[in-house]
């Protein structure tokens, strides 16, 4: 049995870092009520480059942690552990429900292509686990999907070399296999990528459609909750609480940036 | 008082991921006959963008696992560590004796620059600590020490982008500011470094001398072995003990390609 739920419960969401602000960016925008409690594992980023095994028990301790806030959903807003680890949370988080990015991702997919061709860049271990490809699979065996981990766009991202050259001569090394490849829909299999989002449209050409992946998390978000009368009734007027393992200050001023706010405050927690 | 040490026991150096090798390399070429224990803490790899609080946690649960293997001196072959946090490793350790990269590096430094105008290039975390430029100026007043933070080095190496035009365009970006400042010394301040060695002196130019910390480490531990009469004289036919926090196949890899062996046993060990 689970704690007690309610509409006003809070969303949980967690990520390895600070790529998950996208998700909440996402979520705030079709679900202005919802409370949200955020955790980014900062002490341990990057996940994308780590074992299974080290992923599944980050994942179990990310759920405790956001457990502790007795969140009425949590969202994985990691890919890497989306695809390595999603039992992990479901296990540890006493039957409320879970969402991961990248099943959302494979659906949005899966309804837009019209050649059934769907490309998925992310990082080694999200590409590795073939996750997605299964995933799409199962959903609709006609598809076919080319994968490609391009793991320098994380620290690209990170240090804001958004715009820069050499992003655009990796992003070009990335994806020239996939331009061959007749796809028409990528999906964006990993949070930070949305930050690079014009270096790939530009190097894959804008005849193909680009999934992001928070934006179709937060449209499956809001049909659970309505489908599970949760929807929270009040008006919420609280910032997203936001948690980090590390750099608490940092986080705070990428938030600011990234979603146009006051400096929020974010809290220390340890892992 | 400490654990019993003997001129058999071994070496133990640490990492915070594969960019001490560098260092293991350095002491087999200097010391052959020394046993080596090595750990790599891959499972929590970069520590350079991480906060002093959590570097000091990591440094001390590093050399906790050494201490098990009762060595007679330890490296901090990472230059963060070697930056924020040695004095935890000094008071974790029962008095062996410790030696940081930063230190022999910056030593090197200032006995071979003639004009007392020294480059540093680091992570965000060694530069922003300053400790290189502190250490300098105890050693030399009249040296003017310039750093520079190349966040994207070490995700670079490690990906093997080595020669790739990419890394050419970004290290001409970092290093721009420190090659009008007439420098003739540049320490690589961090043990992935070396693996760029080629694009930074392409760069800087052939006039500067580069100093390799782990070559400087090498030599100031051979030292101090030969003064406290504690080399060992034992020809010792074992290849260095491997440990890793995660991916040891990965690591054994690395590790024979970069050091030209067969593939070598690398032992998993918790964090």
């Amino acid at each position: 049995m689970h704690h007690k739920v309610t509409q006003e419960s809070p969303i949980g969401i967690f990520d390895s870092g600070i790529g998950g602000l996208t998700v909440v960016k996402a979520i705030r925008a079709a679900l202005p009520s919802e409370r949200i409690i955020y955790f980014g594992d900062t002490a341990r980023v990057p996940y994308g480059t780590k074992s299974q095994i080290t992923i599944r028990k980050y994942a179990a301790d990310n759920t405790n942690i956001l457990m502790r806030y007795q969140p009425k959903m949590i969202i994985v807003a990691c890919n890497t552990v989306s695809a390595l680890a999603l039992d992990v949370v479901e296990k540890s988080c006493n039957g409320i429900p879970v969402i991961g990015v990248l099943k959302a991702g494979a659906e949005l997919a899966v309804q837009v292509t019209k050649n059934n061709r769907i490309g998925v860049i992310g990082t080694q271990a999200t590409i590795c686990s073939n996750a997605y490809a299964r995933s799409i699979y199962l959903l609709n065996p006609n598809t076919q999907v080319i994968s490609q981990a391009c793991p320098l766009f994380v620290p690209l991202a990170e240090e804001g070399f958004i715009d820069h050259p050499a992003t655009k001569l990796i992003g070009h090394q990335y994806l020239a296999e996939i331009r061959k490849q007749n796809i028409d829909t990528l999906v964006l299999g990993c949070t930070h990528y949305p930050i690079l989002r014009g270096v790939i449209e530009e190097t894959v050409g804008s005849d193909i459609r680009i999934i992001d992946s928070a934006e179709a998390v937060a449209l499956k978000t809001k049909e659970l909750l309505a489908e599970s009368d949760l929807l929270n009734p009040v008006e919420n007027t609280f910032a997203p609480h936001l948690l980090v393992s590390d750099l608490p200050q940092k986080f705070s001023t990428i938030y600011q940036l990234f979603m146009g706010t006051e400096l929020p405050d974010v809290e220390l927690v340890e892992v």
